[in-house]
């Protein structure tokens, strides 16, 4: 049995976890791992790399999953419609599957990545292959559908919330009126944004306004809602998606003169500046003291702050895709279903790839105050089982272990 | 026996320990405690508060060593010479100071600080004052003279070592050259972006380039520096403080079109935007991808990174502090020398505050290497033992603990 593993899309601080659970589960049942470097792309390109060495050893596995990134390697790779005209790429991809008799292909990534292992499989189905394709979930975003939450995701929220309630005491500290806009990725879904509230639900400082993308915002409006808060205490902490956006559909990032970068899959790949912005425009408007604070790729990679929760669920992902597979199945997402809010339970299991590829889930209304700038309880019973636990790491001088990289082939 | 704490200058995660320190040997001799709101700005307002109620118990004081910022409140307050005509201040806090009993005020903060401390304490001699005036140190920028570094200078350093780590890994995902620039505290001196290079220290990825405000650079050289780095790998991490400036002395963040601010003391109270402009000129003459990832405020109040050795010191140093004003000491600040480098030892003291007052500590050339542009083995050795060994922290509801605020008082 020869199994192949693949990494896609940006990286989080769970990715990994999944890699280290998946290859644990080939590595039990007697298989060979592999995995691609660099994805997809890299396949094509012959970068591929023998798992066994290193990840046979539990130690090493478990050091895997406190490291942050995409160990293997990713890609931004979209692959043609497999029932049209353009049949190079996969022509390549299954004559390498065949010529060096993998069994099994396990993508880890968000809805593109699913994208990826959709099409693969239904290649493989029109061509009579007997390999099998998987999609392991991952996205600190938390846009994927067919599951209750991604990997990755409680990781970011408890970064984000811990950051947030640190960043509000700090910004306390001076007698005067001033606000800190703390800008959070998730350019169309506020799932991360509205984590940032996780902060003030345990009783502690927490974000004044949440902001979020599911919702129009007007500068006007924003800084009539700070300056009736600011009437009654120091500081306004704002949590704002780097994905808002007014009424018309102009991004905030835009005001800003943020040009637009967009990936393989024709999505904006950086909007960051809607913080920096939003902070100068209150600060004109109001006249205080206003500071931006850019989370950026901290809050994706921040590992020394994951959520010993996520990274768990993460590595029993990667398990079940690898077992599903096991038992024949293709065309599959290693998926969970929340059966229970309080306490929280979950039960594993797999959906059909097909259906969760280029969706997109968004923050609920539910989920939203009627106000639009905050999150009501229903959304902190949804996220505080997500961000339970601080993971075991080992600090040799001082900072996080992490597994050694992969040399890097130039 | 009445005791009198304030909190000055900007904040960090280990003030508070040092507080708790203070407060903890105050309350062991019997000793009354009470603090200002808002350093001696707000002791000016007549806003104190008794600080006996929550932090006799052993509990709050050890939630108050995790709690990051200045708990008490701060400012930026710079008193006149005591020695001129402008008597005003001096003849109301003495007035109160007398009025209220107390025996002895403890200041805890950096340079401008000291600053403060040494005038009331020059004050209070000249005038016949029985009260005892101490500083207690601390600054993230490590840039006291007269003690072998600073308390929150180490969990600083941790910060900064473990995001780099981390950013590091994150940038190596994809394949294509990528540069990202870590912008990093300490608008005078270089202590805290040099700690970037502890991430590398231990053998895991780490900065290619520090850059420190005492060398100064061109950007032709930064990016010849770059290019020739990045023919031999993809991803190349530049730790560069937000005071890094041409021969000619223009800060980066200058070019970068950022507001000069400056606070009570004539220092530039922001400098941000280096990172972003090295960032944004590299891709402009290398053509890669760049990226600016800004620590900001992050880097002084993420209590959850915190270095336990530093809590350790900073809670030490706030003990050594009312120790030695209860046996009579004043005009003196708390400080620690280092006895040995490994194993690290080091022995507790106080020194002569007015000797310390308004001086700055630079990063001395022998840490730096040759070209400019690292540290050498002697940066590390000093500094590898400050960020060691990580706090307990408690995370009700996944979020660490913190000591409840202080009412805000409008």
């Amino acid at each position: 049995m020869k199994l192949l593993f693949g990494q896609s899309g940006g990286p989080t601080a769970a990715i990994n976890a999944s890699l280290a659970g998946a290859v644990g589960a080939g590595v039990e049942a007697g298989a060979r791992c592999f995995g691609m470097r660099y994805g997809i792309e890299g396949f094509l390109a012959n970068k591929s790399v023998a798992l066994d060495p290193l990840l046979q050893q539990p130690l090493n596995r478990e050091l895997l999953c406190h490291t942050p990134a995409s160990w293997l390697g990713s890609c931004r790779y979209k692959l043609a419609d497999p029932e049209g005209a353009d049949t190079a790429d996969y022509e390549k991809i299954f004559t390498q599957l065949e010529a060096q008799g993998f069994d099994g292909v396990f993508y880890l990534g968000g809805n593109d990545s699913m994208d990826t292992i959709a099409k693969l499989d239904r290649w493989g189905t029109l061509h009579g292959s007997a390999c099998r394709f998987v999609g392991i979930p991952k996205t600190i975003d938390n846009d994927l559908v067919g599951i209750d939450h991604t990997p990755g995701f409680g990781s970011a929220a408890k970064f984000v919330a811990t950051s947030v309630a640190e960043l509000a005491l700090d910004a306390n500290v001076y007698d005067l009126k001033n606000i800190v806009v703390v800008e959070i990725m998730g350019r169309d879904a506020g799932w991360l944004a509205a984590s940032a509230a996780l902060a003030g639900a345990a009783g502690g400082a927490g974000p004044d306004l949440v902001l979020v993308p599911e919702v129009a915002y007007e500068p006007e409006q924003l800084a009539q809602a700070a300056r009736e808060r600011l009437a009654h205490k120091n500081t306004l902490i704002i949590a704002a998606s780097e994905g808002i956006h007014t009424a018309e559909g102009t991004l905030f990032a835009e005001l800003a003169g943020t040009t637009a970068e967009r990936d393989g899959f024709g999505h904006l790949a950086a909007t960051s500046g809607a913080g920096r912005w939003l902070a100068s425009y209150l600060k004109q408007t109001l006249g205080v003291k206003t500071r931006a604070v850019e989370l950026s790729t901290l809050q994706r990679c921040s590992a020394h702050c994951a959520s010993a929760q996520d990274l768990h669920e993460a590595a029993q992902l990667g398990a079940t895709g690898v077992s599903a597979a096991l038992a024949g199945q293709t065309g599959v997402m290693a998926t969970l279903t929340r059966t229970n809010d309080t306490p929280y339970t979950y039960a594993l299991g797999t959906c059909n790839v097909h259906e969760v590829a280029n969706k997109v889930r968004r923050l609920p209304a539910h989920m939203i105050t009627s106000d639009g700038m905050g999150v009501t309880a229903s959304f902190i019973q949804y996220a505080a089982p997500l961000i339970a636990g601080e993971p075991s790491l080992v600090w040799p001088e001082g900072i996080p272990a992490h597994l050694e990289a992969l040399p890097y082939s130039k």
